[in-house]
């Protein structure tokens, strides 16, 4: 039985989300703190019935996987509840009247974020809880004000219909306006929520395919919106020769178990270690990925477009097979490849894009100039790794740069898998990592994606909002007349 | 002879603008800052030969109105070089590795903004200088760390290409890497670099077609890019019946100067009076509008697209003509228009859409009812004003949420012309005012449209950037484990 949204449905939804609006934008960060935090209590509350059924939709493990993320989700929710009573995010500033200003004098000038407006999330496949129903996306957009219709990933609906559920409720509970969060079903309800004008801003995280059809959608409208959509990313890690040297069988192990992990359904599986020429680490790669239990894929259809991906991957010319893995379903264990920079610098989407699942790409590299020819026509992505030694210094500093133009986050002797949530995170980066490169959709500064500016000129005290207030009653960080 | 730059010169200056950008990127603040007033000495030491050049080529008048829109154009530079040196907007953040992080352990994570790239920048028609080539776009792209290609506008080809030069010239002196900065000319050439996948964003003044047919060509790039655009507005004034009785002919007199000023071709000249009914200001009005000296539009082809846009506005259902101006070239005298809300409320595009150049549209409206649902109706711009009294505060705060709803600059008992340059300023607001709702394209904050965040994950100090090392040697403000 379909669960899809009917457009009359899916017209309450719009009509209710549209009504919240103003009251949403009306309440204090204080009163939307308490809001977030009452949704992260319900959901730790209903761990014992989330958490199974998401397993039985998605296949992941409930412990520690399921579990895990529902902690990071809840945890993700009061985060933000501490952006809101820290204030900083309203950017609140006061310039006075100064009739002394050298371009001429200037009036009194204040300014301050606002809600953006009503906002769509499109929900992940692979993350049923942090990047789904009260994941990232909603947790941010909720937090700058803004009511939040929630569509739900087909691969987790009766998940989504719970979640949503108990995040209505306690939203309701909390003094929360009627039609501040709802959940939406089906792909035709999705695609008229986003093409309606009450929709002021969406969001999504998953496949470049239908991030850009959805992106296209959203700035093909009559009024353009915003759309921040976190597609696809390969996640280049570097081995230097240091680092091979000093523990290249470590690397080997740790490699095999980041790009696996999850059935390697992560956007920040590594999909492609440089390996220096002559490395010597044939076996132990092979032994640390064939070491790696099966483990089943999502759902069939990610199943599918994996199996063919990696066929299209394995049969590219220069690339060889270094470990074939199980690949029909129910489980797969995981693929290695490998190939040359030589080979990698001249081949196409089929080696290039991202492979979603548990196979990942090794290259070898003759010197640091090949590598970095290599580097400098890579597609970007999310993140970029490097393994190396500290005493590499310099052949690291050289590599740098290239690597910052091609990624959102760098990571030194690490393995990009595992996205913490805090006040540094950076989760996005240039197209087609997302569609909006400017912005992140993890850690606390995805708020800033959810709030427009607006400035007050002239106005008395007693019709300014409390944030540009001349005795700043919520005791904001303000900058006034150019001093923080 | 035209000179539009040929497929071969563009050639070059994209490749130029490429190559600057990593040692663009890699400058330092302080350094970028002394390129910006470099450039603004060098200007301001021009101003006897560009202003009079401004002059010939707009019609505008050189003083006190050139003038004083270089004076602003340098000021902006310089006040850019304030912001690098403030280092705030590098949004430095540290979260050192907390083993009790509640998500679970998280690692050091440090997170910075860098330049995006080669950025592209459309200049405006109607300040040769302050939005063209060395205006507020290029000021803040260039402070971000970008090189810059500047599509001249074709109503002052002669100025640009001079300022051009000067720019050049001053930056070569400072030091700044060639190619950092070039002028480009003609349509074809502008399109060409938009699409171009070196150019990394893209920033616009201008008209609501011109604009949205370039931002549709970023968005459908193979690899999209941030557009902004600052399109149409139609900027409404709300007049209390206390403003009105109160000073009621004062006020008629500074809307008659406001929407007129610069033959009305300002992005936020006031197009939308509210009135009370029964105010009767009518022959104030028209003795205000009728004392208006003629003034030349900047060229034909703005001059001829008034006239049609005056004539669809004339001949609309309801809508009167009190003043009728001169309407044929060379000068022009203000026209002036009344309807009422009622038929407002019907209209179409020929009353509601911006009419750029001297002409505006009294709206009687009978009570408040009537007047906040027009409001809501109103396409959103850049401003909202409100003439009121400060004993009507509760008939006022009932109107702001509206405004907010449809504005990005609210003002009260001012005028919407005259943009001051702050770090409050917010020049955007929802489409049509902007294509990027979230930003704006003056003051201070226009920095933030061309930088993207990095974080580094995990690195020694010796490999971090300045702005991120543990001993903070830029003494930069920044955010540190969640504090301020």
């Amino acid at each position: 039985m379909s669960t899809d949204t009917t457009a009359t449905a899916l017209e309450v939804a719009l009509a209710a989300a549209a009504a919240a609006a103003a009251p949403a934008a009306a309440s204090t960060p204080e009163v939307r703190a308490g809001w977030l935090v009452a949704v992260a209590d319900a959901l730790d509350a209903a761990a014992a019935e989330l958490v199974p059924l998401a397993a039985s939709e998605t296949h992941l493990p409930a412990a520690p996987r399921l579990k895990g993320e529902l902690a990071r989700t809840t945890f993700q929710l009061r985060l933000f509840g501490e952006v809101l009573r820290d204030g900083a995010f309203l950017g609140a500033t006061v310039d006075h009247a100064d009739p002394g200003w050298p371009m001429g004098a200037r009036p009194d000038i204040r300014r301050v974020l606002v809600p953006i407006g009503p906002t769509l999330v499109f929900a992940a496949s692979n993350f049923p809880f942090a990047f789904s129903v009260a994941g990232g996306d909603t947790a941010s957009a909720l937090a700058a004000g803004n009511p939040v219709l929630l569509k739900a990933h087909p691969g987790h609906e009766e998940l989504s219909t719970r979640t949503g559920a108990i995040v209505r409720e306690a939203l309701a509970a909390a003094g929360a306006p009627a039609g501040l969060f709802d959940v939406i079903h089906g792909v035709e309800a999705g695609v008229a929520a986003l093409k309606d004008p009450r929709i002021a801003a969406g969001a999504f995280t998953g496949s470049v395919a239908g991030g850009r059809a959805l992106f296209d959608i959203a700035v093909s409208r009559p009024v353009p919106i915003p759309f921040y959509g976190e597609l696809g990313s390969v996640n280049p890690v570097v081995v230097t020769p240091g680092a091979v040297a000093a523990r290249g069988e470590a690397v080997a192990k740790a490699y095999a178990g980041s790009f696996s992990l999850g059935a390697g359904q992560f956007c920040t599986k590594p999909g492609l270690l440089f390996l220096p020429e002559g490395h010597g680490l044939q076996e132990h790669l092979r032994a640390a990925v064939s070491g790696i239990a099966a483990q089943p894929m999502l759902n069939e259809r990610i199943a599918d477009g994996f199996t063919r991906r990696l066929g299209e991957l394995g049969g590219a010319p220069g690339v060889e097979t270094l470990v074939a893995g199980h690949l029909d379903g129910p489980v797969f264990t995981p693929s290695l490849l490998a190939t040359t920079a030589k080979a990698f610098a001249q081949s196409d989407a089929a080696v290039r894009d991202e492979c979603f699942g548990p196979a990942s790409l090794v290259v070898t590299y003759t010197d640091q100039a090949e590598l970095l020819d290599v580097l400098d026509g890579l597609e970007p992505g999310l993140t970029a790794t490097v393994q190396g030694e500290e005493d590499e210094a310099e052949l690291v500093r050289g590599l740098l740069p290239a690597l910052t133009r091609i990624a959102g986050r760098l990571l030194w002797n690490d393995w990009p898998t595992g996205v913490t949530v805090s006040w540094a995170q950076q989760h996005g980066g240039p197209y087609p990592a997302t569609t909006a490169p400017t912005t992140t959709s993890v850690g606390t500064a995805a708020i800033e994606r959810f709030l427009r500016p607006v400035a007050w000129q002239g106005f008395p005290d007693a019709l300014l909002p409390e944030p540009l207030q001349e005795a700043n009653p919520w005791e904001l960080p303000r900058r006034v007349d150019g001093v923080r």
